[in-house]
């Protein structure tokens, strides 16, 4: 049975979710990784995915400059880079130097894939919305790769940023 | 480290995926439930959220019809209602009189809610985009539920429609 109540408290029943960072380059060239929550598929051919990224967030200029994104599925021990990434602003700091995390260069955009994750896929960007205090930018995956190790994807898995495995 | 292969191959990592099902009236009031991965939240303030739905699917015409929509977070004991809505078409067969499951009017638009389901949020249409095979629906939360149950929610957990619970 259902009963009414705040939105703040019917989201809570969202976990886990999943978490992707998006990685793309400032007007001077660095690579500036955020984490993101809300993420989904959006087309199976041609595969295209979708993020929504908070207006006052540094991506927001680092994706319409580029043109382009990584995103990539951070494994569950990644959670600390995750955390780092979701905490800082690529206004005020180089995360990349920040914090250590191995990089790669992508094949097909001008951004890095995360050597360590589950997965990279390199997206151009195909189109950009608004949607309340974010935007959502839809991006063509147009090369794809995998971890050579098995790794499990990193989620968050409950209220706080708490992060782990999900299966 | 990372290998370049087959974007079929590097979306198997995808798992757990969320579930969703949504639902909205058709011209004939018909209530018309289908079974969707691809979701996820676009705003804070205001809530809202988005949905990917392919262009063949009679959901684009329900829900441009309606221009509202319920989006529920379905339990991990109905894989079998979540199979089936998302295996069926409208166009062909009346989903809720076909599958018991139990539904209760919504509040503020004129659809329904899945009883049984761990969380419920009634959408108004904000807009859509296209996307590839798919039409992105953005959503504005204006009303929210949850169980009166705690429950916990449906994922795909691997290939081939493999459902469970993810924690």
């Amino acid at each position: 049975m259902q009963k009414q109540v705040e939105y703040a408290e019917a989201i809570k029943t969202k976990y886990p979710e999943q978490v992707v960072i998006a990685i793309a380059k400032d007007k001077d060239g660095k690579a500036n990784p955020v984490t993101l929550g809300w993420t989904m598929i959006v087309s199976g051919a041609p595969p295209m995915m979708a993020i929504a990224v908070a207006k006052k967030h540094y991506s927001i200029q680092t994706i319409r400059h580029s043109k382009c994104f990584t995103i990539a599925f951070p494994s569950a021990q990644m959670a600390d880079a995750a955390l780092f990434f979701g905490s800082r602003s690529g206004r005020d700091v180089d995360k990349f130097a920040e914090f250590e995390c191995e990089t790669a260069p992508a094949n097909e955009i001008d951004s890095v894939l995360l050597a360590d994750a589950v997965a990279n896929f390199e997206c151009t960007l195909h189109s950009e919305a608004e949607a309340g205090d974010h935007i959502i930018f839809v991006g063509k995956v147009v090369c794809s790769h995998t971890n050579t190790e098995p790794k499990k994807r990193l989620y968050t898995v409950g209220p706080g940023h708490k992060l782990g495995s999900a299966s």
